[in-house]
């Protein structure tokens, strides 16, 4: 299993009017935290779209525990729990820096390739830096 | 069963690299025709704040079919299919001008006093509005 | 010259802690009714994109008056006051429904070519639009 | 003088169809640069509230010099060139990697009585922090 935390500060215009982190940005968080665990892995979005392969989000699921705050900074913690085949599922838990547990979430995104806009396998530009996390 | 639709036209800053619509942006689309629908009933957040309700968000799920592009006149399709006690859920569909469904949602509120951060029932300032959609 | 009214109702997602609508989105609202206002006089940023033409931004400047509100109903009126040649100078003011000014700001592109990225003048895409509201 | 740089990493969220981060973003940039100074200074926004005070935006200035992309690490570079009195001046430059300016800025804020929403000067919470910068 690949697992990867990433601390994020939120900002005052992510806030809103009740104070909290406004509820569609922790969808951008899962983004930032899914970018840094694939520059960790040692690869990019960037090398993947050089291999013609694109990743379009099919879905997203969001569950909110408890509210964050303005300056409040806040681990991301991004898990791969499977090899993707043709999907590839990230989940996540955001923490206060008290530790408690105020949201989780999973993003499912497909591969893509960008010439004919159809469905194909995960690239292996991104398996074989996957593969080490994922011993038989 | 209470349905609504408004037309949200996608915005420049709202497009991805890919040129599609990025995905968080349908969650902020869907608490846009929210505040429509309440508009529609007669009622509006500050209403309900001027009760002492907040609502706050408590999941959300999305569903992406088929990308929206800069300056597509997307239509939002609400629907509450519930009157609600303890939550409220509204259900969405967003589709292109030509009709093609391009996305569906969730979203689930809780109910919860300003004052003590209690969960609360839903308020009459908003029950007495949906009652007509719900006959017996 | 040419004087076109959009009108914006500020978002939930848009407003900060003090309730007030973010400074920052008034950048936004700006490009939104420059859109509209290319869309009034016949052409879009899609059409000049066809000629090879792309609009950066080369400077924001933005004057606050007063705060708007969540749900506030904002009018953006975006003036041209001279035919472009190598930069296009879009001015703003923004109203609340009351008729009162709350803010005015001014967003000044440049005309370059997508393919060698130098500059260039105004296209006649755009010009042939322009130039009846602009009588000599 | 006060200066302080602030590394900011490009979102995918945060950049357009051209691939460039959007123009309005750079606005959000010099709020969080501008957050990170005064706590660097060891104050804060929440301190500032807390003795009655509010930083409303008078004005915004910005310059785009080149355009950024998606996954640029920018250094946010934040300078107070005077003690502020009833109006604090932040001014910005946007650095790549390699050291290119990519833009310049200019945001003034006032000091506002929370309670009575009048003008006030600024707050001895913040002065005392400023003070050992500027030496008569």
């Amino acid at each position: 299993m690949l697992t990867y935390d990433h601390k994020i500060r939120v900002r005052y215009s992510e806030v809103d009017r009740m104070g909290f982190l406004y509820h569609a940005h922790y969808v951008d968080y899962y983004d930032v935290a899914r970018t840094e665990a694939l520059r960790m892995l040692g690869t990019s979005n960037y090398d993947l779209e050089a291999t013609g392969c694109m990743l379009p989000v099919l879905e997203v699921v969001s569950n909110y525990k408890k509210p964050a705050h303005y300056d409040d900074l806040l681990t991301v913690r991004v898990r791969v729990e499977e090899l993707p085949v043709v999907r590839m599922v990230f989940r996540y838990e955001v923490f206060r820096e008290n530790g408690e547990l105020i949201n989780t979430g999973r993003v499912t995104l497909a591969f893509m390739r960008s010439d004919s806009k159809r469905a194909c396998r995960a690239p292996e530009q991104l398996l074989k830096y996957l593969r080490p996390y994922f011993p038989k």
